[in-house]
Parts: structure tokens; C-alpha cells; sequence
């Protein structure tokens, strides 16, 4: 301990992804103290990832002397107790792994292990290090490739009967809409996820020749992404900036059954899409309050998250916080 | 107290409705042990209604020397503290009333009084006392006038930010759908509300003369009621059953959005269109599996609330036995 930061006070947070792994020693009071990146390389199988990991882990409590446990982020479905991650998507191989068995194994003394779905981890680091922090409660959506959420009541993650709640991707806007690769008609993923968003903006584009889109996005408006549309909507482009209205507007539908719901009125987007900021949300903002009871539309906001993907590893080591505040 | 309960395990139950205002007494291990009702009168205003009901809460207090408290089920928005009721509809004249004070004015001593939104007081009772008895979880929706809904967790009422969560009625199942009274494209409520679903059934049986409804709802189809869609529907009549249909459908789809981002894969459903029972419900429970993320499918059921209307003043009792509870 030289730097001043008493162990009880330190935790490491990892973010699992399917190409790279994000760790971070976070002080509960100064946030992010320290952070490293790591390849996943998922092809390798889930030994090498856990691995890796405890690589990771050990690069900090190395330094530190101890900390108070490792909070980890990961895709795919977590058990209630938030010790096993089952299947997750881009991570072949992976059964039900025992996360905190695993890193026991690897590690010379046990840490305090704590998995979380990784959207649940960026709501909870958003609520305590990022956008989020003035909300006591708000939803999280991120726009990436699927839309994925996490509900925090009252600085705490909202879990459901099993773990698995937030998935806001997967709510409705059209009960005869299209069907998403959930198979859910009508879900938001199905307008709003990266793919669908960029055919959808490559057949509003078709016939607009003087879109900018036709310059960025070649052969043939392929490939269109959240960037380029952001960009071109700078510089004016207004069959862009529809395209963003587009978007924007389903997002408002969607978070407006939120709110009639949950009474929650906050919202934080982040996501890649989240980028377009304004041009994604203002839109979004109108539709909301539309979209609510009247007795329900004082207070709505809608913020982007301005933490970046850093708060999925700052979420995943305030679990840690959490749950050693809470067992005192 | 000559009837073998301490008052400590006693408490008021009063649901508060537009016409009528039903009164209990409550033993909290024994349910409901008397019961009564008076007129709501609501055009006397509120000065009248209030005195209503202090004379119902002396008519068990007189008997039973003294109970916990008063729980009262209201219509109209319900501050955060459980004390005031706000604009109720159908109740003419109020304003912002402190429920507690004015009883307190009316009664010999001062008791404790908790009013909740009529949804969630019955939401709880259901919990405690009625077809939810089995679930720490699960959300009711109510299917009379309007759709009403509470979010039942772990054996709690979840509130949200100000007290309005559960207002699944609003909730929307198509961004481009009909507009219902709260000015809500596509709110489940302008489908399956009272009037809604009646003028829907009309124009499908119109050409259907063979429908017994034809003989039910006369002249010309006006005022079909859910009772007589289910009377029709036992009867083998094939468009009741597919008006029944429709609506189930509906419902299914919005309940699995409920699914999607609470995790909460019970649900208990009250009102009048709840007596066609599996008409309703067996449509429901196939679009609930379709509409839900496969990940969230184990465990569906959708069952209807047995407890009928009494489900109401008992939840309202119960919370006087939770609010002592948690501050002992």
C-alpha cells in the first residue's frame, strides 16, 4: 500500500467482451485508478480466457496488497447468486462457468468473485461514475450491435425473479412488426440494432443521391454505421439526419412503455449509436412524451452516457462496493 | 376484544371506488373477518365521502376496541408518503386531500392511515391474499373499465420514482396504433378496454349474424359487455370466441414486453374481461411465449384472480401490516 488508497477501498472491475477484455483497478471514491486491455481471444476457449483474467487480476493486487474482490462484467445469462456465467454469446465453449471457482484455482489466495450481465454492470457504473450519477433511479439502454439495458432502482441494479432483467432490446413497439433475431415481433432490436439500422438506412438512402451516406458507404450503401450517419448529419445532411429521426422516434416509443411501467423517467443512452447524440435524442425526447400517461410526463430526461464503455468495468467493481456495504 | 384477535394482528381495508366504498376488517393470518359497504355518493363532494368512510372505519373499531390501522385503496395519483390523494377520477371536487388528516378530524383517536392506488392495493392483496398467494412476483393487470396494473415484487408493491408505477394500461403494443383516452398510440388499453373492446366486438360480429351476440347486445349490437362475450363463448358461439381471441392476443403481447425488461414471468389478471377466464387466457399465454426473449420462456403462467374485487380492501389492510412491520 503506497499510494494512499486503504484496501477496503479498492476493487478491480473486468469488462468481458468477445474480442477484449477491460480491467480496472477503481478506488469507491476516485473511480478508475488504473486500467489495462487484454485480447480475449475467444477461439481459445474458455481456459485460456480464464487465464487471462486472472492475469489481469494479478496484475493489480500485485501492487496493491489486497483489494476487496473482483466484480466482473460478461455476456451471456448469470445465475441469481452472480457466481456462474452460462453460454454467453461470442464466447464459444463456455457451459455454466463457475467464474469465482475458476479465478480461485489461478489466483494465490481467494478473492470475493461477483458476475453481472455486462448491461447491468455499465447501468450500475453509469449510476455511480457516470451519466447516471445524479439519477437515484433510471433505465440504461445501450445501442450497439443488439440494444441491451439495465434498470437501476434506487443505485441498485433491478434483477427480476432470476437475474435476467433489462432487456429492453427485446420489448415490443409493434405486436405485427418485424421480427427480431429473438424472434420477438416488434422489438427495438429489430429497428434500432446494428444491422437492421444500417439496411433500414440503406433503403431510405437509396433514392436520396445527394446523401453524403452514398460517398461513405460504398459499393452500394453497405455497411452503413452510426458514425457515418452522425457525420453526415454535421455537416447537414438531411437524409441522415432523417434516418436518426427515424431511429430516435422508435426509441422514444419504447421508453415511453418504460415509464407508464416503472415510473422511472430517466433515461441514459449509450451505445455506439449514442453517439449521434442530439440527432438520435431529440427525436427520441419527442416521442417519449407522447408516449406517457400526462400524469406521468413532469421530469422526463434523457441524457447520453458520457462514462463511454468505461463504465462497465467501473459497474462491475461497484458491485463489489455494493455488496460488502450491504453484508456489514 | 372478545373475539380472540389482538388488535395487533388487526387493520381497516377500504376500497375506494366511484360508486361504492367496500370497508373490511382484516386479520392478517385470517383474511377478511367482516365486511361492508356503503354509496360513494362522489357528486355530495368530498367533505361527504370522507365521512363515509370514518363511519365505516368506527364501525369495526367500535367492536374490536382498536386496530393497527386504516389502509385505503383510492383512485388518483398517490404522493410517495401514502398520505394524499390527487384528482381522483370519478371523484368530483377533490383536489389534493390528506386522507389521514381528515380521518383524524372525523375519529375519537388518531389511527394510522395508508392510501395506495387502488391497482396497487389490490396488486398487494393478491399477493397476500389472493391468485398471486404463490409468487413473490409477479404483475397484476386488471381488465375492467380501463387496464390497470401493479408490479409485485418479492412480496412488495414496486412504486417507482413517485408512487405511479403499474400503469400497464398505457403501456403500447403498436407506436402507430389507435390513440386511447391518455393520448398513448397503440396503449393495450384502447384495445382492451371496456369501451374499446365492446365497439371492436361490434364491427367483428356485424357480418357474423349467426352470433348469438346478435340476440345479447341489442339494437344493433351496442353495449356488449365482456359478460355476455363469455356466456356466448361457453355457448360455442365461434365469435365470441374469436372476439376473446383477439383480445387475449393483445394481451399476450404486452405482457411479454413486461417479461423482457422486469424478468417477472407470473402474472395474476382481475376485472370483469378476467371472468372469461381461458377464453382470455389461453390466446394470452400463446403470444406471451412468442413474445418473450427464449432466454426468459421457462415458467410463464398467466392465471386469473380468484379473490375477485375483495382482493382490493384486503391489500389495503395488508399494507398497514407491512408498514408496522418494517419499522419494528
Amino acid at each position: 500500500m503506497t499510494d494512499g488508497h486503504r484496501s477496503t477501498d479498492l476493487a478491480v472491475g473486468i469488462d468481458l467482451g468477445g474480442t477484449s477484455i477491460k480491467a480496472a483497478l477503481v478506488s469507491r471514491q476516485q473511480g478508475l485508478i488504473e486500467q489495462t486491455t487484454a485480447q480475449t481471444e475467444a477461439d481459445k476457449g474458455p481456459v485460456h480466457v480464464l487465464d487471462t483474467i486472472a492475469s489481469l487480476v494479478q496484475s493489480f493486487t500485485g501492487e496493491t496488497g489486497d483489494v476487496l474482490g473482483v466484480g466482473i462484467g460478461s455476456p451471456g445469462a448469470i445465475n441469481w447468486e452472480r457466481t456462474t456465467v452460462t453460454r454467453p454469446p461470442n464466447l464459444p465453449g463456455w457451459e455454466v462457468v463457475n467464474v469465482g471457482d475458476e479465478l480461485a484455482k489461478r489466483l494465490d489466495a481467494p478473492l470475493l468473485t461477483l458476475v453481472e450481465n455486462d448491461a447491468n454492470a455499465a447501468g450500475l457504473g453509469s449510476a455511480h461514475y457516470g451519466a447516471g450519477h445524479g439519477f437515484a433511479s433510471f433505465v440504461m439502454v445501450t445501442l450497439g450491435t443488439g440494444v441491451g439495458g439495465a434498470i437501476i432502482h434506487e443505485n441498485h441494479i433491478f434483477r427480476g425473479s432470476t437475474g435476467a432483467a433489462g432487456e429492453i432490446g427485446h420489448m415490443s413497439i409493434d405486436y405485427e412488426g418485424p421480427i427480431a433475431r429473438s424472434g420477438v415481433a416488434g422489438a427495438i432490436e429489430a429497428y434500432l440494432g446494428q444491422r437492421f439500422l444500417s439496411r433500414q438506412a440503406r433503403y431510405m438512402l437509396l433514392n436520396r443521391r445527394d446523401s453524403l451516406i452514398h460517398q461513405m458507404a460504398q459499393p452500394d450503401l453497405m455497411g452503413i454505421t452510426p458514425r457515418m450517419l452522425y457525420d453526415a448529419a454535421v455537416s447537414g445532411d438531411t437524409g441522415a439526419r432523417e434516418v436518426l429521426d427515424w431511429a430516435g422516434h422508435k426509441l422514444g416509443c419504447v421508453l415511453g412503455s418504460i415509464v407508464n411501467l416503472l415510473d422511472i423517467r430517466k433515461f441514459v443512452v449509450g451505445g455506439g449509436l449514442s453517439g449521434a447524440g442530439d440527432y438520435i435524442l431529440d427525436p427520441a425526447r419527442r416521442s417519449l412524451q407522447r408516449a406517457v400517461l400526462p400524469a406521468l410526463s413532469d421530469g422526463l430526461e434523457i441524457v447520453q452516457e458520457t462514462g463511454g464503455n468505461d463504465v462497465g468495468m467501473l459497474g462491475a467493481a461497484h458491485m463489489v462496493f455494493q455488496y460488502v456495504d450491504e453484508r456489514r
